[in-house]
């Protein structure tokens, strides 16, 4: 598991600045498979060979997101599941959803 | 329970024509309430009050997905879920996305 992996999604307060920059690389690269969407979200497609194994996964990571009360957006369909990662109060991206993101790799 | 939704979706034959027009609009005024997108997809938002809600809810129409053999494609997040309903041939709609959608309105 990586070093992301392990830690644990906090509540976005407020005043967190997002991450920009040398701060936002220096974390993707440590979840690389993922999309960096305008330094705003993170996207990555996950393939099945079904529909049900698609939906196992999005309840998967439907209890993770439960678990760290941190809520991605998630469409699926037959074959596929697209996870995207912001936090909602739309400022940018912070460590937590890097966590989130390393954390869904680790459903698989 | 309307006509609909007590019928059941039967799988797609390569021939099958799509409803265009008269034949479509009647069976759209069973589902009102369901946007028929250009003549190819049907759909349909639904509004929760949390994010279990809309996982619980997505679970019911990935069971009955199954069941009935026909998949749409959902998007859902924190208080919301988006069904998609079509035939994966890609040439229109047909009875069964509309009885789908009426069997999906009857799992809230």
């Amino acid at each position: 598991m990586s070093d992301l992996a392990s830690k644990t999604c906090v509540p976005c307060r407020g005043g967190t600045p997002p991450l920009k920059g040398e701060e936002l690389d220096d974390l993707w690269r440590q979840v690389p498979e993922w999309e960096v969407i305008e330094e705003h979200h993170l996207r990555k497609v996950f393939r099945f060979s079904n529909f049900q194994e698609a939906l196992d996964f999005v309840n998967k990571v439907g209890e993770l997101a439960e678990e760290q009360g941190h809520h991605p957006d998630m469409s699926f369909g037959w074959g596929y599941a697209e996870i995207t990662v912001f936090i909602h109060n739309k400022t940018g991206i912070t460590e937590s959803d890097f966590i989130f993101a390393a954390k869904t790799n680790t459903l698989l």
